[in-house]
């Protein structure tokens, strides 16, 4: 591939470059390279590299290659079931960490799951129910060890606020728990479905950003609406936005409604022994009958099946299927997020599209048996990690114990007053308000605040769906305008090197008179082709006219470095044709540097190698400017 | 900005890095430069400059600048009428040129236009009337010299599936007509106001090989359909499909129908001559009531208003407005991609967003004046071309050509059998299939071609919409796996250079035993963050796999070669700080090479570069290397 350029008869330019650099102190140019093509790929073996980058990124069959056939069975069963391999090392030491960890986090989701079954408009046991069984399947198929599996608040707020723009929960309650327990099957349903056909990177497009804004925004809109429970506000608002909840709690406050206001100052450190405690309290002083509002009913026993529940036919199909999708995905992006985090910090390795098929086994097996939506929740996996969870086991203790309460002490929570599962939810909601992440993304890129801010203020002032529709349309905004309109710069020269960089990073770096060097900062495409065209021909114009100001030599040479063009489409060659075309009336010479396997490949299929001249491709901007004007660089040097 | 490395205290790593290399013989490194940091941009500036960047990056107002009041006045009002501008340097010469292309243009956009009519299932005089208003519009306010505008084939075919959709044109002709003329007021105020508003980018993203293809698609469909007219079929389908095409041509050729197969070998050379001939031919012989259809009814005199028709109100004014936004971005797509082929080949600029206003504007008067959606015309603006067109001119000619044929010889087009309009509009459309694109396009780009074909099959197999709807997904899907699924190479060291390189490009490139380096190709950005961060540990899992196997010193040092990494967000720092943090603890450096001025201002910002250690980030992937290991890299040399 290599060619030495002494032995290399047609190439010219790139001997008078080598000889010219050759008298130079700095040269580091005895051998003039030039640009390797790659060996050909046949067109199968270019498809299943593609595919597989793909689909198959993270390699999910390396353990399978060169094993018995017998093995890869084996291994494919953990791979499903994970259990079966990390239950195999499970020892006492590691049962000592879950137990702990399960322990706390039950006390957590107790409360947790009643108050968040209310956001979602469903009866306070079918909280419980969802911290029962998907746990289990979760701890059996899952593959992350710290996640806490449960109701969740953002994901309650959004199933509720969904399904009750279909049924009122209040007039048809038993209709509007089937809905639930269908877009619950289809959240898992879709969940799955993206994790087998392994399109688990949709989920990238809501990015970071959008999530902290659109979490920030629910926490909020949770929080307001806990304070109805808080403040006892009987004639609360159904709607979720800002402005209608504020004028009803205004509204309320100027009538002097019936208010606990000494409850708002209670920490919610302890959650289970602050209802414990006030449950007592109403109980022994029946203060529910001077107004305190009380659970009152809560239903004792495990799950009841729902199988024959769920609308498998009907108008509510559609409309299950499509809430089901919306929550299942934010759902994903909860739990892939807690996943990768924790993962990323106990150093092991997680598949998210593996993940996205438990997370969706659980969920369809939940749908089934009276559980609606469950993910993995940021509160209560944080305390898992903390109090040294080990393993999925810890879910399962948690589970046991969500068992134990609801075959016994559900009846208990009766007199448990709404006001203390609100404070217990707005300090859970607290948490996911995260000032530090937003001011940290204002620092680093004001698009992704942007972003950040749009999901934020669209769940706050209008609604948790309209937040989400902002989120994910700043974030597509961004892609489109990222390939639509890639950077450009003007390549100088680092005094006492070859080096070509940006001048407005490099102030010092000094152009060379006579010849132009741009780089293109992106593959160049359908989107962009028009656009980097125009954008070269702007900045030789740019020039042409400095030039001219400063009676300089007039620009005879246009270098494009091309590292950065990691690819180039049809409508990219075509530009390039056009911005060959417009240069040669204006007699400057186009000369390509770098161009990287990709590009070249295509430069000589499409025949435009040839139309440039192939002499006119260079390995570097040092070289290419060196061929385009010997002289000149020497009169400098 | 640069700092000499031996008045460098805190670089240590970097002095090491230089005095090894300054044992070396290739050195060019004596002195070694840090990574530029741009000086800070303020806010506002930085917003307006992506703002230029995105929505002017034509620079439409450079001649604006620096000039007086009313010499801004006056430039203004010849960027809406540009006829002002060059209508000052208008002459003879120029005008001689105009005619002989006006004239050549008419005789051929005459008998097309009545096919087109029919195309769009209007009378044919509806054709001619769009080839007389809306070329005098585009004459006063475009700025092409070389399009012909008038009906084109595919946007009346695709006018005609669409509406046809929503009312029978047999049926119902009067409203029918009027959805037509809302469809086309809508299909100009979008233009408008892509163009006003400087979103002409939009029409980028239907790539050149989705437009091949869909081309392709609709001049077999339309090729086919004019079958009927060839044959003479009377029960002919009015679906667009192949299949039923081919099935109904099938049954009559079957039941042996009316056929004039003599005329299907008639050369359409001189569409017009072949029309005056056969229309004399069977005015002479009667040779209509032998059962050769003729045109019949043509209406005399020129286009009348037709504002009242408009639907403002009503069901149809969405489904008008619907249509309208389809076709007329079609017809965008197709002059604005002649109006750049014939600016590029004369090299003159063209301003797409101000193309777009006069497109617009003259569709919007259009429909107000009985014409249905006129574009640029292929066949014509090339016939135009070739004839020695000058300016815009030949367009006025061909308008008053169309003029007096309206207004003195449509009766006489009463004869003009159906056959030969079939014929002409045949031979007009086989030039819209482009075999040469299609197999450069398969050469060039495969994911390209899948595009084309899916567009062509679309059109072809199922219908307009179809294939239109398949071509814009296809690409949006590649602009989804280029920004989810970017390129990523191992580099080695090309011999007797300083220079790092994709190994698979340069086989002969070595790698640096104890360091991988690794290139990221692509912004990282939250689409793909998360997938760079896995392959670059895929890459490290590799080698150190290789590195096992050979018995060679492990992988000390991970270098991320980092100059086409154009920008970087909040998802790629964090995936850089958990890339950060499994390296540390398999005892892996990372370390960074080249970048850019954005990425750099971001890696500060975010502390970052701080957490990896400010020294650890190069100018060059030698620097890094050299500082990495410079011990090996001297027992390589």
């Amino acid at each position: 591939m290599a060619s030495v350029s002494h032995s290399n008869d047609d190439a010219n330019e790139v001997d008078v470059g080598s000889q010219s650099s050759s008298h130079r102190q700095t040269n580091n140019m005895q051998y003039v390279h030039k640009v390797g093509v790659p060996p050909k790929q046949n067109l199968f073996k270019e498809f299943t590299t593609t595919f597989k980058e793909t689909f198959l990124a993270d390699d999910p069959l390396r353990p399978f290659k060169d094993q018995p056939k017998y093995r890869r069975f084996i291994l494919g069963i953990q791979t499903i079931f994970p259990i079966l391999d990390w239950g195999r090392s499970y020892n006492f030491a590691k049962f000592k960490g879950d137990i702990i960890a399960g322990l706390t986090i039950a006390s957590l989701c107790i409360p947790q799951d009643i108050g968040y079954a209310k956001l979602a408009n469903l009866d306070p046991q079918y909280g419980l129910y969802s911290s029962f069984v998907p746990p289990l399947i979760y701890a059996i198929m899952g593959s992350s060890r710290d996640i806490a599996i449960g109701p969740v608040a953002v994901v309650s707020l959004l199933l509720g606020t969904l399904l009750q723009n279909e049924i009122d929960p209040l007039k048809n309650a038993a209709e509007y728990r089937r809905l639930a327990f269908t877009a619950t099957f289809f959240a898992g349903i879709t969940q799955a479905t993206l994790g087998v056909l392994r399109l688990g990177f949709l989920i990238d497009f809501l990015s970071h950003a959008a999530v902290v804004g659109f979490m920030g925004g629910a926490a909020i809109t949770i929080g307001l609406q806990q304070l109805k429970g808080l403040l006892g506000i009987k004639t609360f608002t159904k709607k979720t936005d800002i402005i209608s909840v504020m004028r009803s709690v205004w509204g309320t406050v100027h009538h002097g409604g019936k208010m606990q206001r000494k409850l708002f100052w209670v920490p919610a450190i302890a959650p289970l022994i602050s209802v414990v405690l006030s449950t007592l309290f109403v109980f022994l002083t029946h203060a529910e009958k001077q107004g305190v509002q009380i659970v009152n009913h809560i239903a004792k026993g495990i799950n009841p099946p729902s199988v024959h529940k769920i609308f498998f036919t009907g108008p509510y199909l559609l409309k299950g299927f499509k809430i089901g999708a919306v929550a299942g995905m934010i759902g994903l992006t909860e739990a892939v997020a807690i996943g990768r985090t924790f993962a990323s910090m106990k150093d092991y390795q997680l598949d998210g599209n593996k993940e996205m098929v438990a997370l969706g086994a659980m969920n369809i097996i939940g749908s089934m048996t009276s559980c609606y939506i469950a993910t993995g929740s940021f509160s209560r996996s944080a305390v898992n990690y903390m109090a040294g969870c080990q393993t999925a086991v810890s879910n399962i203790v948690m589970s046991a114990v969500v068992f134990l309460t609801l075959e016994f002490i559900t009846p208990l929570f009766k007199y448990t007053p709404n006001a203390i599962l609100a404070a217990i939810i707005i300090s859970a909601v607290v948490g996911l308000i995260d000032f530090q992440a937003a001011i940290l993304i204002w620092k680093i890129d004001k698009f992704d605040f942007i972003a950040c801010m749009g999901a934020f203020f669209g769940v706050v002032f209008s609604s948790v769906e309209i937040g989400l529709l902002i989120a994910v349309s700043i974030s597509f905004a961004k892609i489109l305008l990222q390939v639509t309109r890639p950077r450009t710069a003007v390549l100088g020269k680092i005094p006492r090197t070859n080096l070509y960089r940006n001048i407005l990073q490099y102030p010092e770096a000094t152009t060379v008179p006579g010849v132009l060097t741009v780089r293109v900062d992106s593959a160049i495409y359908f989107s962009n082709s028009n656009y980097v065209k125009e954008r070269i021909l702007r900045w030789l114009m740019d020039e042409e006219e400095k030039v001219k100001a400063a009676c300089l030599p007039r620009i005879q040479f246009l270098i494009v470095e091309m590292s950065p063009v990691t690819d180039i489409d049809t409508s990219g060659i075509h530009a390039f044709e056009e911005l060959h075309r417009s240069l040669q009336k204006k007699g400057v010479q186009l000369v390509l540097a770098n161009p990287g396997a990709v590009v070249i490949d295509k430069l000589h299929a499409s025949k435009f190698a040839y139309l440039i001249g192939e002499d006119k491709i260079f390995l570097t901007v040092a070289d290419a400017v060196s061929s385009c004007s010997p002289k000149m660089v020497e009169e400098e040097v």
